[in-house]
């Protein structure tokens, strides 16, 4: 006998040639529409077939009929059609030969009892048919590779990269997702479970295993069907590529919420926080430390213990990232003789002589990339917080602003004064590399918003290191990897 | 006898008519040039008098010999010279009739015993002659009213407004003033109070008190001389004005570097803690909660009670705020029968129609102001956390971008989407005075970023209310502001 589930394979979901767009719409306010259009405006490698019974065209392309008169073979079917409907666009998948669907449709098991027995209604078609489902009540589908499929409601800039993204949460996933594509930080798969009628997060998390695109992976879970199962997905997966996990409903309204949403229970945080401790599964508190984190792994070497130096260009950055690393567990050991030695030779007389390095306002970036080395390679310590990054950018931007000054006196000293400091954040980058330890940059937040060419963060964005606007945000971050390392070890 | 103390005024200080800038260089890679420049940069509205024994120009202005040489009267004396002829600058000031300056010059207690003695040096000139000093080893001095003076090393771009800010860090306050710049939360005073030789934080506190443009006091803190002095101030100030400290030096490391930074011994946090109990003082974690909180308080009506309502336009969001709402002390209450049967009336049939009140993708701009406004007309809450605005603007902005969709065709829907979100953000700005309740919305990341005039939080800076990046900082923010007016009724 003919075994129909072992038509479906994941490549359909994540690699398909072609799609067949069940439900498309000419109008903008619906999401026939809009999921269309954002896979065209992404670039779909493949074909795709908008299917309308009302036929006529999408902005010049036409729109098929039927699915019959789709020419096959077709991988992949997106479905957003009434949801009365949904059962009948399976059987005709079933018809066509497509073994996998996205369905986006809403108004099943979320909204209570009668929608709970519809849902039921279109797995049983699917199962039926071999077909597998992402959904119902999905925000959609993005993969990178090798197709650049953006299957989603989410209006986001997609960018290539090695995050993949399971979120059981449409709008959360939207919101990491474009956190991570504004710090530069590209997208493998995006998976939005939506009422995992029949794939499962757990289903998402083999596939990543497996997925060679796939670095990172990042995890908004309100609740999972089989805990058991997600312990040992879990188990496996953590051990191979490191997975952050962002927790909905931790309290008691926000679970009695969740099982509103999704209409799956949510587990208490402790099984989570307990799982966390036996899988090395990272814990991020907020949608920014998840990011945070996320950046941190991927563009820094491996922080091999907890001792971590602060070089700082004035003392109150200095006292508060000491206070936070003493608060989030990691060490700021004192300098040895030797490093306070060599420092000495070249800093000017009031530098602190302690950790933090406080180098109070350096007058030459030398001074700033000396001591950086002078601490890596002599100090034992196995990372640097790097905090002041931008005051002579600023400044010299200022200048070039001016009303007040003269323009062409002051554009030899400006440029002078931000290439010194491209120079510097070039050179950190390059530390990275030379010592193979984390150096984090932080640069303060107005200077995220430093325009065009000037803007450092858009400098180290590209050298591949990531900068954070905050000591809060690098040294959290820090101390979660630096623990997801020391247990991994 | 004259009594020469009687001669120093704040007003000196913080509304000076005239300038002497002791000290003046025209080489930009001093902060004599710097600061002259920020304090021109910051159309001073009083007169300054740059002073060098080299004479010359600056950029076309005369630069005086001597401090004999500048009309009088003078009210206040910036000193940036070698740090071993300032007390040598303070006798001339005292032939001048100056009684109030700012001190920049570092070398001093900062730096050990050698600089601490140098430092008793200049206070002792400064007590025989009645002359007040701000530093030595300051950042500067920022006062909007009434003269704008900028006499700063920071290259902010300071504007007028209401939260004045005292630091015992100049990086810090610099950290902070560009962070309230940057989210248009004006300044009224700015004060990096340096070694604090003589002024102390407390001497700067006792003005705030009665200083009418100052609404609100951000604080930064190592350690305080005189313990029960400040404990008493803030008892005053407090019962005035929300005071919002940041505490560095809260461990040991950072303590330790505290005292080689200013020289102050850190006073414990928990002591601190203890004064915020005791005082209706506001703790801040973070720099950017210090800016949450500031915002919060300028920008929204009183919060009357805990009872917090969410308004999301996906589940992921309400489940998450309520998490952290619980987490802050904050309650999320059911919703009352009456209340559900209102918004039954106009919201789609799958409303979560419990609180948070997930509005699923609302159709209408009007669902969403009906509901707030239902919330809070009927619903015995507090204040509303407004969840998922910027969706539409981003969706109809990418339309525009498209390179798929052809421009004239979209270009009708896409100005109604956005339209549609302005109108909206401007009804909730209405509905905050209408109902004198606070309304938080949070537009993610993401739309900070949003270009030009479409972008809503500059739209909502605009109208004086603050938009918050991540729910995380929305509630948390909140909270700290419900108990600082609970302690207050």
């Amino acid at each position: 006998m003919f075994h129909m589930t072992d038509q479906f394979s994941y490549a359909s979901l994540f690699e398909p040639r072609s799609i067949a767009f069940i439900g498309a719409s000419t109008n903008p306010a619906k999401w026939g529409f809009n999921i269309l259009h954002h896979i065209l405006r992404g670039e779909y490698a493949g074909t795709i077939y908008p299917i309308n019974p009302q036929g006529g065209n999408w902005l010049g392309r036409p729109i098929y009929k039927s699915l019959q008169d789709v020419p096959r073979p077709i991988d992949l079917a997106v479905i957003i059609v009434p949801k009365e409907t949904v059962a009948d666009a399976l059987r005709q998948c079933r018809d066509a030969g497509i073994y996998a669907a996205i369905v986006v449709t809403a108004g099943f098991a979320e909204t209570g009892p009668e929608g709970k027995a519809l849902e039921q209604d279109i797995v049983s078609v699917a199962r039926q048919n071999g077909i597998r489902l992402v959904g119902p009540n999905t925000m959609g589908l993005y993969s990178a590779y090798p197709s650049r499929l953006q299957a989603v409601m989410t209006a986001s800039q997609f960018t290539q990269g090695s995050v993949a993204l399971v979120s059981q949460s449409g709008n959360l996933g939207t919101s990491i997702a474009d956190r991570l594509i504004r710090r530069k930080i590209g997208i493998s798969r995006l998976i939005s479970s939506g009422n995992e009628a029949d794939l499962t997060v757990e289903d998402y998390l083999d596939y990543l295993e497996t997925d060679e695109k796939t670095r990172i992976i990042c995890l908004y879970v309100e609740g999972v069907r089989d805990g058991k199962r997600f312990v040992n997905t879990i188990r496996r997966l953590a051990a191979l590529k490191p997975v952050i996990l962002l927790k909905g409903g931790t309290g008691s309204i926000g679970a009695a919420a969740a099982q509103s949403h999704t209409g799956a229970l949510a587990g208490s945080y402790a099984v989570f926080r307990g799982i966390g401790r036996q899988t090395n599964m990272i814990l991020a508190d907020t949608i920014d430390e998840m990011v945070d984190i996320a950046g941190l792994l991927l563009s820094q070497p491996e922080i091999k213990g907890r001792r971590i130096g602060i070089v700082t260009q004035g003392g109150g950055l200095g006292v508060l990232s000491a206070d936070l690393c003493e608060a989030a567990g990691l060490e700021v050991p004192p300098l040895n003789e030797r490093v306070v030695a060599m420092l000495d030779a070249f800093l000017p007389p009031f530098w602190s002589r302690r950790n933090p390095v406080d180098l109070i306002a350096p007058g030459k970036v030398s001074m700033i990339t000396d001591s950086t080395a002078a601490l890596l390679a002599h100090a034992d310590l196995d990372a640097i917080v790097l905090l002041g990054l931008g005051y002579m950018t600023s400044r010299a931007t200022r200048w070039l602003e001016s009303a007040v000054l003269p323009n062409p006196v002051m554009e030899e000293p400006a440029r002078r004064m931000i290439e010194g400091e491209m120079e510097l954040v070039d050179l950190i980058a390059r530390q990275i590399q030379e010592f193979n330890k984390p150096i984090l940059p932080v640069i303060d937040a107005v200077g995220f918003d430093q325009p065009g060419e000037v803007n450092l963060v858009r400098r180290l964005d590209k050298m591949g290191v990531m900068a954070y606007a905050s000591p809060e945000q690098a040294i959290r971050a820090l101390a979660k990897v630096a623990t997801y390392y020391e247990k991994r070890r």
